[in-house]
C-alpha cells in the first residue's frame, strides 16, 4: 500500500496547507538535479507585512519556516515520511517583503533513516539571502500506519 | 538619545506585534538569572491548527519562530539592537497544539558584537520539546540611526 502523502492533502499545514486561512500556501514544483539525480523543489515566495520581522523585512522565524518547509518537501520524491530533527539556518542578508523571492531545496545525502537536505531563500538574481541545512529522520512505516486513522489510511 | 525599542512598539512583527492580525502576539516577561545575572525571558504559548505542521503538532518552522523571537527579546535588556545571524534548532519531541507550553530564553555570552543566546520550548512539567542556540550580531548605533525615519527616531 502506498504511503499517504499527508503533505499534499488539503490540510492545515502552516507552510502548504490549502485549508489554513493563515498559512503561507506555498506551492512547490519538483525537479531532479541533472548531474546528481538528487530531488529538487522550488517555490515562489512573495510576502507582506503579515510576516514582518524588522521593518520591511521577513521575520527570521518565517525564513526558517520557508526553509524547513522546502526541505520537508524533498521527502516525498525520496518516498519517505520524515520529521525535522535538526536545522541550522544562516541569515546572510535581510530578506525583503513585497518582492518576489525564490525558495529552493535539494537533497544532499542519506545514511539509513537520516536524510540531509539543504535549502536557500534567494533573490530572483540568485543572491542567497538565507541558507539552511536540515537533518530529517525517516519514520518507520509501521509507526505511520499505526498513527493513521482509517479515513486517512484510505486516501 | 536612547535607542528606540522597535520590538516594543505596536507594529507588525509576526512574533510579537500587537497590530499584526495574523501574528503570534507573544508577550514576554523579563527576569534575571539569580546566579549568573544573565537576562531571561519567558512567554506562554498556546497554539491552534493555524500553526499546524504534522497533524496535531506545531509546525517546525513555527517552533523555530518561537525560539528566534524569544532569543531576540534578550537583546533589549542587553541594551542592543541585534539581528539573527545563525540559529541551530534541535527538535527533540513533537510539540502539541491545543496545550499550554512554555517558551524561555537565556543569554549565554557576548564577544564584542556577537551575542550568544539559547531558547527552549518546554512542556509545563519542564520537558524540553525543542532547543535553539542563536548567534545575534549587534548593529552599529550609527547604522540604526541612519536607517530610521525622523518619525521613528522621535519615538
Amino acid at each position: 500500500m502506498p504511503q499517504p502523502m499527508r503533505d499534499e492533502q488539503p490540510h492545515h499545514c502552516f507552510g502548504c496547507g490549502a485549508t489554513n486561512p493563515q498559512g503561507l500556501h506555498l506551492h512547490f514544483t519538483h525537479a531532479t538535479d541533472p548531474t546528481t539525480s538528487a530531488p529538487i523543489v522550488r517555490a515562489e515566495v512573495h510576502l507582506t507585512r503579515l510576516h514582518e520581522g524588522p521593518p520591511g523585512y521577513i521575520h527570521g522565524g518565517i525564513i526558517a519556516t520557508l526553509l524547513d518547509e522546502a526541505m520537508s518537501k524533498l521527502n516525498r520524491p525520496l518516498e519517505t515520511v520524515a520529521m525535522t530533527r535538526h536545522m541550522a539556518v544562516d541569515y546572510l542578508r535581510p530578506a525583503p517583503l513585497h518582492q518576489p523571492l525564490v525558495l529552493v531545496a535539494v537533497h544532499l545525502s542519506r545514511e539509513g533513516r537520516k536524510l540531509h537536505h539543504q535549502a536557500e531563500l534567494q533573490s530572483p538574481d540568485g543572491t542567497i539571502l538565507a541558507r539552511a541545512k536540515g537533518l530529517f529522520i525517516a519514520l518507520d512505516p509501521a509507526v505511520i500506519a499505526a498513527a493513521l486513522t482509517p479515513e486517512q489510511a484510505s486516501h
